[in-house]
């Protein structure tokens, strides 16, 4: 909801009843129930703080205290009976906290409103997304790091426009991928610690005349101070965009990953085997091994972001400061959260299951002519060529191996040297995968010594 | 799932089994079994055929024609177990076939495969939206004529930029929404005109051997044709995305209708009031009214375009033919119809119920030097000033009236003549606002004649 | 610009000059001279009618359309002065002409306003794109006929999951390109169709008091009729939306045969070889040769899909009628006409020049068992096993072939009875990929005469 | 560019020229020269390195450093002939160096590729973007800041769905605004920090075999480190992604702004006044002066949004390393970045020009029952009334005075008391607006005390 309307709480003023088509559109009970110990949190801090205040007395926090806890109890025992009429999570709570302790639920609403009391609800489950995508992230940083450290010096195929350009190592293929989720982690973080200030105590829009204490319930809470303008906290989503943004991110990540591993598992491939739990057969082809866990990995980068547009679609242009346009953020931040922490975990088993076919990812490293640009970085460093040169002459090495049908380690000297007279014997040396791929050791580089490096640095790095 | 793939019922093959994750993010019965008539429609009309083109003996084809029916009856009734790890509608259906007839429920899959069942299915379902949208159109339609024809000649202010620009009538600007909401009716026929094709019995993606009459199942299902390639009809969710592109741009009409219901309802305009069955009060502002409805309304858009660039962006890049990545198309598809109908029904009912203040429109359509193009329009008209020097006359004489804080016709005729000496006392005769509404009957223009010629020719298309 | 604000024509009421941001933030010169011609064009037209209708002397409406030719040649000649302070084409143009022909051009804006005059210059420009992109749509369906003609009978797997699944024909691959482009096609048309009102007349937003007739400079400018609402005549951008929308399924469309261009063109599927004008070499790699142009196309959907979703964005929750929001609708609809009809014309190009490598498909087509559903259907059709019993048995088949290292027609009619005692020497007929492909003769299914039959039909459609 | 990719370049390889589409497509030099300044910043980096390792002769190094200053002169000079067969803006500057210093030229593509010297070019380039959009955010929150210190206590009405909820402060509103463009400073800090690892050395995908000294390069071209994986360092186009996310939440902000301003310029709102420097007159409308600036800015929000659409959709399911999709990145930011720039720079200056009416403020704000919660808190705080009855009782005061055409404080103590018989005439101290304002002293409230404190607070954060 986050909002201050109530279709059936607002006392006096109306005759006509909403209709059905209203309650359909109107209510968030339906969603917004995922929030219940998050508002139960936030109302039991809001109640000790005005106890501590003195706005409400000892026993009636004690009183309130005590029935949010069994409220909280009948709604995780699932006993409780939510109500549509009711429209949302707050009107919920507070009507059966009558229901067991009569009239001190009445004064529970003092110094607040529903608008910061969603917001903070929101934020309060909001964060535990940030957690819980950070959590993910990392263990699936510790799958690729295992990959990456058994397979550290395996070549395979370094690709550019899925044409072989130069021999990669596995390893150094999997770190790829950690500097990326890497990255994901660190805007997580970013984002988690500017969305930690607490919304409550903002009221409906203008702060509160109670002498109530924001940094008693902000502290409470768990976040690092309270907001510092009443009508932005009311009509901030911030924290959502950004975790929806932060998530299409890390979904566009995952969903390179899958691309690679569907392209890795088709039968011209053949790099990868993924395991039996990822993947699936066929109701009609009964030869079939689908890899659906990429397929659906690959795909939720899709709701994920449409929910970062739905989001900012329904954000732009909304003056201040509440308006009941904002109660469509829950459904997308819920779905997005959810489908992402899905995600995170399918790829961590998925890699952790999968077996890369060293022997395949070998012989294709070694085809294509993939070591070309070692006999031009030959010219260059040996004969003192400029690279512009080297390339030509490589190029024509490439053209002439071609049309002999073999590959470059495999041209003769005679044929090396009927192109370019200088060419030694000494260029052999370079043209193997093995080779290329040591020698590769700038820092970054594929050498399986540079990829060494990363690993034991990202281990620090996790601890 | 719309796939040929199944955890649980390929056979021999798999040694390992799924596990939770896999479970979760695999298994579609959680949503797909919204279309569950859909799909026993769909198996009821290739059992039929099965058995016209004697695939299948007519014994079989009756068991699975009751069989099928008490299906439906169970989930009708809601008495059917759906069941996870049977993954999706079709092997939920399938499988309690089985338990009901036996062994022919086995033959039934001959000649068909999830690949073509899945999108037969999911275009039926589709093609209801298409008719519910249109008739959700034409509900509302009516309801603007009806407005439109009650406040024909009331006038009221035409903004552009939301200044006062020229006075218009109500009828006019409820009949501008009538030409945008005829529009979206004319797109949601096109595309369902254009997907009425069948895909049953495209198999996996490769047609079969087996001798079915495809004519026969698209005319059992009401479809035009069969689909006229079996690779596409299986890989193709061209329907879902024109439904969810059509509807994003109903959506957007809708946002603009419902940003102009909470701007009018502001205490500074005061154009319309809603009723209370549209609108809410405040859990503690006890003299709120808030147009709740026009504002939920004005949000759907989000997430109905969301849903299309979810599914855009899952189509981006896929291969061809089925892949899993495509599952992802159903929740978009059904959130964004489900949402579209509620808030055509909701702005229905708002117009229905809405009154315009008639007096507050009058008057705000006076102020502002709302008649200055008529006066213009006089200089060119009776004293042959070209317009661009009739329009820098006004602008003067309007700074003047600005000046001296009254509006044009409170102007005396020495303060019009002392900016332009051949100004007559005739002019005054186009100052006024109901003068200037009557005298713009250009085709299609604001003059209630005008309005109520197009009423009547939106009548009878409706018919 | 499409609005009725300019900062340098107003006449006499601000003092304050605009400054250079603001300049910035509001000329659309720098774009909107694009639509130049269609300016005039809608000028001459307007002209005309004035004076038809009286409203312009003849001798002042032939100066007019005389002018409007000189400023016409003067523009396609290269030699006009652009002026960012004169805002926008339409006022460029106006300027021009009072240089030229003096007073009468002040007539000219008489019944009609920039924003009916923007609307019309708009629509005529999309309008055309309409046109264009059919055309580039049928042109490439003319490439994909050839392809599939040569190839229509040539064998290569047919994927789902990216996986092997049953041998299709290289033609029927190539027909679902066409149906996917042919509903692309009726889109477009579909569109061009319901935007073909004329806005002209509207004027700002009222209509007008001057005895225009709009059917008349509709149908002198290529419209079906007036629109029948002046309101929504100038508010509408729904036909630059309905092109996006159109324009964005087409370009996925494209994206999904680009990918699948990369992936047959790479060195482990050799599926495809593209010519070498639509591939480039590498600055560092010389061996490489890499398919740029499907790369590129593939891309293009961003930038098409992001307009779509720039234009839906900018167009939410807009009062009627104009607002200044609405300029921001040229530079998307010329970004994404532009980008969409290049795409159209490489891919075109590219498939003109493509070879399939007709070999290495039919070896692929041959092996991942992708005859086992045609085992499956012999069981069901010869032995009348129910479907999913043949699909256990033949799982068993294609488990005992994977552990034997062969293919299931290399299985001895032993290995066969070792599962299935019934099985006969008969089933070797059907595990070939030529028969398998030969008997797929259901409608639309991937057998040569099903093909060749869609290929005809296809030519008959487009004449 | 960006990629290892040359129609031109590649020596002897290819046969047939590109024609005009495939130029048209591929080139990227119409856009990429934007980046000159950057690439030939890392061009000098480099071979400063170059030099410093051994690889290149001093005399080489020092011809190509000063070579590079006569290319980049001649860019910024305007002389510069730009050619498309050359591609892309690295091709330009490398072939003009040729030119100029001959065979030396040809040494300095040693040890990188494109596809490392496009990443850093753009990276360079956008980097400068992150500073640009917090320069002009601090501006801006300068501008507030001035607007909020005038009217820290001018009285307005706060709004909830745009109906009258409790009085603000006119001060209390632009700070919100303050902490909104606020955290897009930290945003764009944040990720600021994140993208500035250099991917110079990574060269195509692998590292390189030269000697070469990457953290040499870094550190003169002002990055922080490194990038740690070659392969990433290629393929990672998060920096822009994350840029432009960033930009479109600042970018809703700016819309939710703008059309505050937009209502509050409004006739019948009346709360500001635009300077003539943001608005513009009407062309047929002599009256008219229009928000122009604002809306434009509330449009902004379109292409910026719609350019992360189209950058995230490319990069969807890109295997590695490069692919040339990836060209696409730079128009999309490109433009975004100009828009965020212009909106930002256009708002700054409406908010300095703007001037509040503060006497319209201050009646909206008495109006409209807006102290009705003062009122309810009273009866909370005073009577010991249970926040929900005192509800009740606020709202059928509210009915009372509804229905005697009165506002709150203008009820008689009888009125009051035929509701409850136990209020007092204490009462009406909490009904006046100044009153109202003054008590919401809660931390963030909009009592004057608070808001100056923010200012103060905001004061120091910006030095």
């Amino acid at each position: 909801m986050g909002n201050d309307s109530s279709n059936q709480m607002w006392g006096g003023r109306f005759s006509a009843g909403p209709d059905a088509i209203m309650e359909a559109i109107n209510a968030s009970i339906g969603f917004d129930q995922r929030m219940a110990a998050q508002d139960i949190a936030g109302s039991r801090a809001h109640a000790a703080m005005l106890a501590a205040t003195g706005i409400l007395s000892d026993s009636d926090a004690e009183a309130i205290r005590k029935g949010l806890l069994t409220v909280l109890s009948e709604i995780e025992g699932g006993t409780f009976q939510f109500s549509t009429a009711l429209e949302d999570i707050h009107m919920n709570v507070e009507a059966r906290l009558k229901e067991i302790i009569g009239e001190p639920a009445g004064r529970l609403h003092t110094g607040r409103s529903r608008n910061d009391q969603v917001a903070t609800d929101f934020k309060l489950w909001v964060r535990d997304q940030f957690d819980a995508a950070i959590e993910g992230l990392q263990a699936l940083i510790r799958a690729l790091l295992a990959q990456a450290e058994a397979g550290a010096d395996w070549v395979m195929p370094g690709f550019t426009h899925l044409q072989t350009a130069q021999p990669v190592t596995w390893g150094h293929h999997m770190m790829a991928y950690v500097e990326m989720f890497g990255r994901d982690v660190g805007r997580f973080r970013d984002a988690r610690a500017r969305m930690n200030e607490c919304p409550l105590g903002a009221a409906a829009l203008a702060g509160t005349s109670f002498p109530i204490d924001r940094h008693m319930t902000a502290q409470a809470l768990g976040f690092d101070r309270p907001a510092a303008n009443s009508l932005d906290a009311v009509s901030d989503r911030d924290f959502a965009l950004e975790f929806l943004a932060d998530a299409s991110i890390c979904a566009m990540h995952l969903s390179r990953f899958a691309e690679e591993l569907v392209i890795w598992s088709s039968a011209q491939f053949r790099f990868v085997t993924l395991s039996d739990r990822f993947s699936t057969g066929s109701s009609i082809m009964p030869q079939k091994k689908n890899p659906d866990a990429a397929e659906l990995i690959r795909a939720k980068i899709g709701r994920i972001f449409g929910a970062n547009v739905a989001l900012m679609t329904v954000m732009k242009g909304l003056p201040l400061a509440y308006s009941k346009d904002m109660q469509e953020d829950k459904e997308q931040v819920f779905d997005a959260a959810d489908n992402l922490m899905l995600a995170l975990a399918a790829m961590e088993g998925m890699v952790r299951d999968m077996s890369a076919n060293r022997e395949s990812l070998a012989a294709a490293a070694g085809s294509g002519f993939s070591t070309a640009t070692d006999l031009a970085d030959w010219l260059v460093r040996v004969l003192n060529m400029p690279f512009r040169d080297a390339h030509h002459v490589t190029g024509t090495l490439v053209a002439l191996a071609e049309k002999k049908g073999c590959d470059l380690p495999d041209l003769t000297l005679g044929d090396m040297q009927s192109v370019h007279a200088e060419i030694t014997d000494d260029v052999f040396g370079v043209l193997g995968v093995e080779n290329s791929v040591a020698s590769r050791t700038s820092y970054g580089g594929t050498a399986p010594e540079q990829v060494r490096a990363q690993i034991a640095r990202w281990k620090e790095v996790l601890g």
